[in-house]
């Protein structure tokens, strides 16, 4: 009896051989447990795995295809802020710097998907790690997803209380290298344009959006993710 | 009948409550199915959804547990650089800068875990969109996966190559934002120092390890994922 990793090997090499072309679909799972004599499931996980790998599609219904254009994937795993300083083996703290109700930039409300004008709590926090300036998170959170009376985000980071209270999001994350502006300088403690890594996200919860956030790293700072 | 939604969003208010508290095991599928009136099925696309979001972890017999500490799980296709700057309604070229044989540095070899001082190939590949620098790639690579005759790395990009004829790897990607070096501002044709958004990956093979390439990016450059 063959195990997952040999089927998902004979798979892999009928479609580097492109007996399955790019974009052609594959035989169903019944189909192949028959041919390799081996379990459903068997078959299941091997397709499973490559499907993770870029190298199959999976749709509901339509079957299984190969995939058109090579990629690989890879997973990033966004912690909480704390979380991530103290894993780092360093003692964490924040300070709220703003906090304040403010008609929303056209960019953050168009991304987001909010009227223009739209008033947003415009927050700024800088996290530190070991007493020293980590990331300085600014950000513009939709009221709405707020209850009443609202969490006091001088006490409690409003990064963690959105994980923990705000939850089945989904969103897209930008990175880029951008040389720190006036203000970031000043709060981080480093010279102006300096190269500084920075995250922008933009979140959606299941009834409304959530917010919008831009992270300036420290320099030095390395986002690190598994393929 | 409920659908996989009704079914999630009531095993998150569980969690959310306490009532299925960090670190602790929920019931398992056979049990949920019951309790709900809901097809096995059911429950799994449920509970996938919230692995996958990162709320549970499913262990193979150790059964499913609520996360310790909650995260949000973002994830990167990688494209083939070709690909990538197609998609963005670009041309596409490359020049290989560089293309010998050397001892390769003591950090790339601790970390493909090959012998101090291995012989490797060393490529360094301008890769251009629409005639200007896009992104410069320098890679150490394994000769050992690499067939005979060696492919022609000034016709067939490296990057592309490796992704068409070397599968199923394993590895990680960091992200950070340096300032351009001598030699990465000469190539990209940027002042030195300007803030560059630079990727590092080590890659694995099922057989050896394949690689070690940096990726420098040119001013602007966004690397976007989804969660």
């Amino acid at each position: 009896m063959q195990g997952w990793e040999a089927i998902r090997a004979e798979v892999l090499r009928r479609i580097r051989a492109r007996e399955w072309p790019p974009g052609g679909l594959i035989p169903g799972e019944e189909a192949l447990s028959e041919e390799f004599g081996v379990a459903r499931a068997t078959v299941n996980r091997a397709l499973t795995a490559l499907a993770e790998a870029g190298v199959i599609e999976r749709k509901k219904r339509a079957g299984t295809r190969v995939a058109e254009l090579p990629v690989r994937r890879a997973r990033l795993d966004i912690p909480v802020i704390r979380l991530d300083v103290l894993a780092r083996g360093l003692a964490y703290r924040f300070d709220l710097l703003a906090d304040r109700m403010a008609p929303a930039p056209v960019p953050v409300t168009a991304r987001l998907g909010l009227p223009e004008g739209a008033p947003m709590r415009y927050l700024e926090t800088l996290h530190l790690a070991g007493g020293r300036p980590y990331v300085l998170e600014s950000r513009w959170l939709n009221p709405a997803v707020l209850p009443e009376p609202a969490p006091d985000f001088a006490r409690e980071s409003v990064n963690e209380w959105l994980v923990m209270h705000v939850s089945l999001v989904s969103g897209d994350i930008a990175f880029t290298a951008e040389p720190a502006s006036a203000r970031e300088a000043e709060v981080l403690g480093v010279a102006p344009g300096t190269a500084l890594l920075v995250a922008e996200r933009t979140t959606q919860g299941t009834d409304a959006p959530v917010t919008f956030v831009r992270l300036a790293h420290a320099p030095g700072h390395r986002v690190q993710m598994a393929f």
